[in-house]
């Protein structure tokens, strides 16, 4: 238990307000994208759980918000750190999952599919579409912050990984 | 380096052999997904490379089987470990990435989207869905199998990570 310095956990620590930082902001602005646009006498919404992939990465996210948070305070006590190490893979997973179907559906939103008659909605819910884009571009930092998380675990976990071949 | 045994190499080895026997047939029948159908008089079809989520599907699913066949070889040598385990973890993203987004793109596929005007292309290219449905099974097994052969790798990593509190 000795091998974690206090300078392992500021740093981990400080990763994971970093990803806090960029995870509630992906919620927030995928939650408050909807839309509304008007054609001929009809009105049309887009909003994010239109689209179970997107209602996916907002649960996804915010589970990630909610590890990070508590984890913060449970990395201060040493004994927690086995659990921790594989829950960070499990939310790195989750993370790089979630922004991974959405970035796939959005693609599809922007450019449509001509082989599969689906066309782009982009045109008609710019604002949805830029909302969507900045909340995914978030969710891409917080995976990257916790890859970095998880390598930085490898790194602290064993004088092994660290010593020479 | 004297922590890694025969058994664990062996545990590994047979865990990769697991994965390559998994992604194989995915990307084989993800590449022969491809259907022809008529309507009217005029033919459609379907087939993987129409959508870029399912190239991309195939591509990582083949970088991991290459991987998975090269590191075989590999981590008979012990001082290759460090990279492995890092690369281990890529891999791991990679294939829960390309299995979360083809899956995503696939129940579009299934279900449609009614709120984005896209419909379902099932009832015409039925073959197309069962082999795609098919290959991301597949996928998915390679996928669960290398999140275990980082856990393991955790494992036999570090004798602190086995340690009693």
């Amino acid at each position: 238990m000795d091998s974690i310095t206090k300078t392992n956990k500021i740093i981990t620590i400080l990763l994971r307000l970093v990803a806090l930082a960029a995870t509630i902001p992906s919620i927030v602005v995928m939650v408050i994208s909807n839309e509304s646009t008007q054609i001929f006498d009809f009105t049309f919404s887009a909003q994010y759980d239109n689209l179970p992939t997107f209602t996916y990465f907002v649960v996804a996210e915010a589970i990630a918000a909610g590890y990070s948070f508590i984890v913060i305070f449970l990395s201060l006590k040493s004994s927690f750190w086995r659990v921790i190490i594989i829950l960070d893979v499990v939310v790195t997973l989750l993370l790089t999952s979630s922004v991974s179907a959405t970035l796939a559906v959005a693609l599809i939103g922007k450019n449509g599919n001509t082989y599969a008659g689906w066309d782009p909605i982009c045109g008609q819910f710019s604002k949805f579409c830029d909302y969507v884009a900045g909340a995914v571009s978030c969710g891409f930092v917080a995976t990257i912050i916790y890859v970095l998380i998880v390598l930085y675990d490898l790194h602290i976990l064993s004088p092994f990984f660290n010593s020479k071949p």
